[in-house]
């Protein structure tokens, strides 16, 4: 059924946690890519909060791209459609960021999903992972549907005091602090970074050796 | 009449059902196909979720083209426009994303589909058909304008139980859970796929032999 | 005067029928074309459904244009702009759709428009005419006006009962249902199609001899 | 003082007449033109209707250029910008049309605008002048503003009778019906037209002998 | 302190005197331009009328370009930003015209604005200054903020009879009626012409010697 | 945590101080920059006035790139990001201006900013800095977050009376009026600046000995 755990790990296919005002729930996330111009798509009544969402994880996955073993001009000659269905259900917030992020460099690099992984945390343009709340009713809600491991971001393992026992035995609940730690336990595998040499008209400024920080008077009192 | 069926299999016109107030009924989905640059129009006072619907709908098709033997490029050359009358009706939910996944494949594949099959189901970028509501309206609709084929999504399977006798009797209904099988019901025939080579600028990412899953411990209480 | 019957068949003048809440009035719609990069513009104060009736137009034309003698590449390479006076009077509904139809393969094609014959009917992406409200009004409209042949939906053919018999006795009413038989009878003679092999770039899809239509148990109760 | 009668003939700078709660008022219009990419701008807090008059006037002068001396490709090759002072009064509706019109015609061909000549009317984009309101207020506008000769739509005339005769002692009033006449009362010479081939490119459809009109029974009670 | 004279003449800063509630204010005005593709930015909280005053300067100084001795493809190889700190005040109307014209030309021609002018009046593409309103408080400020010299459009030279002796004895308060005299106060020197043969593409219209006034019967009474 | 100092020195990350109605707060600001077509992204729920805040800060480091070391075409080469985390925090005003300016000027050239230091001001296009309010409580922020050193606009200097004793002692406070000098004390090490040809093409140019400043009599009273 739709809303649960997949039967197989797949490419593009990232499960999110999101908290609704009847508790928590699962929330699939898909992506495709396909030959094009660069066009990057979001639907599902998304709210502008989760659309800022969505851009800042296509940044950061740009922005690192060839970590991920992806040529950055791929950005440009592939379109992007990121789906979150149900598509009459309003969603918004940050905190769907690192599953958006992993359903990018999943289908851009090919690598599937674990299909038993669900996670949530708000990302950072440098790929560090926030807060988010709700984290009780998302983890009941994870291990109501299948789920077996559940990334978490750092800044909430303090919360996890308050989670039931049951729940904490049910789940591998792992608190992560970068995108990074995301995508090793939520890829089946890492990809290979690759060697890519901007072209040469781009700059590189030279820095002068040291900064004059003597400029204008520093005022303490 | 318009909103019965129609008298031959036409190509990029498909059956879809609808709720509404006063009870279910046929709303024929038509697309045509033209050279042009890659434009997508949809008219027909299309609500946002049903707008979103059809771009998922599109999406689907572009990243599967050539299984349904339509090259990636046919995107870029061919502009597509979908249109739902009757105009001056408003028209909204996700439930008619696997009549425009229809239509789209239709009108760039040239099969027609047959004229007496209707369907009903949300589709995924994935794929996948998830379940509507109405389906009783909608069945009775079927009934009515003389459809002898319904395509329902294998989740509303348990709703059929509500169904009087006579709708069930009048009319072959089909659970699917994927748009291959919604295909395989709903066109005359189905498309030949074909071979394609993405031009090698576009990368393919290696994959490390094994993920490394070990970098942030594991909580688990 | 205008709203009235022209005094010469111009190219890319259509009378249209308006329902108004003081009654029914002749819509004067014209359409220019000139050099440029593909562009459409619609003026004249016009409602989002008769704009996007006036898109659908405009797809059916493109959609087939070779049958109206017209290269698919004249969309591309002419601007064309459609605009409703008197500019100030709002506009909407579908049912000036045949009459947007016929005044752009009028404007492509250079072949002038009667100027005694007036139109009222929704029309569909595939040429389809669909019926329309206020049949009464508008027919009344086009007497006074001078007008001497309104064509009408086949569909509204059964509300002529309702109509005076002074007005069926002063116009030839000809109920029509697709769009040809609206420029057979709109056009002061018709266009010659033309050849035109579309570049070899855009597939022409295979599709096998038969569709398996097993691929799901069906149903039936 | 601005906003009565210029000093010199212009280029691109014509006397319109606005309706106001308070009074007819002479409504200045400017136009420049410059090389560039085919834009076109309107300000001077311009209501949607002015607007869409504006972009009618620039059609129709497109669709005729050849007839102004215009070569086409200009259109593609220069900005052209109207403005309407003073910035801060909001102005609508379609009466400035045919000055539209004028200044656009003015700018493009550096034929000067006749300065004692001020013109009320709405165009079509077939460059007819349609009827206006408010007629004595703008010719009282006209008289206080130190103009010469107005012209008014062909289908205003009627409205003559109710005009003082101090007013139609002190003006020259003259009724137009078309834009044709309207520039050769308001710019101080004709625009001489040019032979233009469009590129062959661009379809010349054969059109048959005569029409079938046969196609559907005419139906007359 | 900022909102008070600069302490040298710069390039792209004019001093603009704006009318608030609470009495006038000095308002700096800022541009830059940059190597580009001939964008134009326009920010500060700025109103709808505000700018379209800043489009109306543009415009002007564009299609006069050589006149202030730059070449008009510039308007398509240079981005020009125009800021008027500070950016949490709105404002709005068309006074700042002038001021806008001035700042572009210096951005433009590279010519400092001399730092003890301040000026305001509203522009028309023409070049032409239009009266504005709070005078008296604009030269309050202007006093206040120890500016020199005030420009101030010539059809407000009347009332100069309302304002305090002081102020007038503390400013010089020059009437102006054109862009020409505006810059020649403001600028540190006044740009050179220069020759620029549009390509020719570009049509040059003949003109018929004389224009034919005959076409319609003129009505006087 | 979140929203104190970091851990080390970091391109494209600054530390911005902003004042909410529950106290003063830190601001992280990040951005990140791709090979791309010069798009310009800013995220993190930003009200107008801060999004033309960060428009100004990139038209002021395009403007004066050379003087960074970047080269001016990198701003049509490169794509650039800015995001404010928290996502779903609305954020306005213009004080951020100065640390957008850092961080575009920090992620162009590579040289990170000093982690300890934040800093708050509007900035013109000039480069010049405007106070801001809410000293004391971004003061307090600052100290509580662990920050060294706080760059503050000059004309704020005045309000250090009101700050307590033991904010000023903890804390380095230094009064800046120009970009300049907030990068000479934000960088770990100061960009070198290029020499730099713009294409012959865009004008320089010439300009008159002498202004004339006699047109128009200058009026005094
Ligand atoms: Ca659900
Ligand atoms: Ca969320
Ligand atoms: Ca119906
Ligand atoms: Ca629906
Ligand atoms: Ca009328
Ligand atoms: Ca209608
Ligand atoms: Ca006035
Ligand atoms: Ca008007
Ligand atoms: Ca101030
Ligand atoms: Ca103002
Ligand atoms: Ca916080
Ligand atoms: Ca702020």
């Amino acid at each position: 059924r739709f809303g649960e755990v997949e039967e197989t790990d797949l490419v593009g296919v990232v499960t999110g946690l999101a908290w609704t005002e009847v508790g928590g729930e699962l929330l699939t996330i898909e992506a495709v890519s396909m030959p094009g111009k660069g066009t990057f798509a979001q639907t599902g009544k998304l709210g502008d909060v989760m659309q800022e969402s969505v851009q800042a994880a296509r940044s950061y996955v740009r922005s690192r791209s060839v970590t991920f073993g992806v040529k950055p001009s791929v950005f440009e000659k592939r379109d992007i459609h990121v789906h979150v269905p149900e598509g009459a259900t309003p969603k918004d917030g940050p905190s769907a960021g690192v599953a958006m992020c992993t359903t990018i460099v999943s289908v851009l690099t090919g690598i599937p999903v674990r299909r038993d992984v669900a996670m949530t945390g708000e990302i950072t343009l440098r790929g560090r992972v926030l807060p988010i709340g709700g984290l009780k009713e998302k983890l009941l809600a994870a291990l109501r549907g299948g789920i077996k491991t559940v990334l978490i971001p750092k800044e909430n393992e303090k919360d996890l005091a308050e989670i039931p026992d049951n729940v904490k035995k049910g789940l591998a609940i792992i608190p992560v602090s970068t995108v990074d730690e995301v995508l090793q336990h939520a890829l089946v595998c890492m990809p290979v970074p690759i060697e890519w040499e901007e072209s040469e008209e781009v700059t590189e400024p030279k820095v002068a050796k040291e900064a004059d920080t003597s400029g204008s008077g520093v005022v303490t009192h």
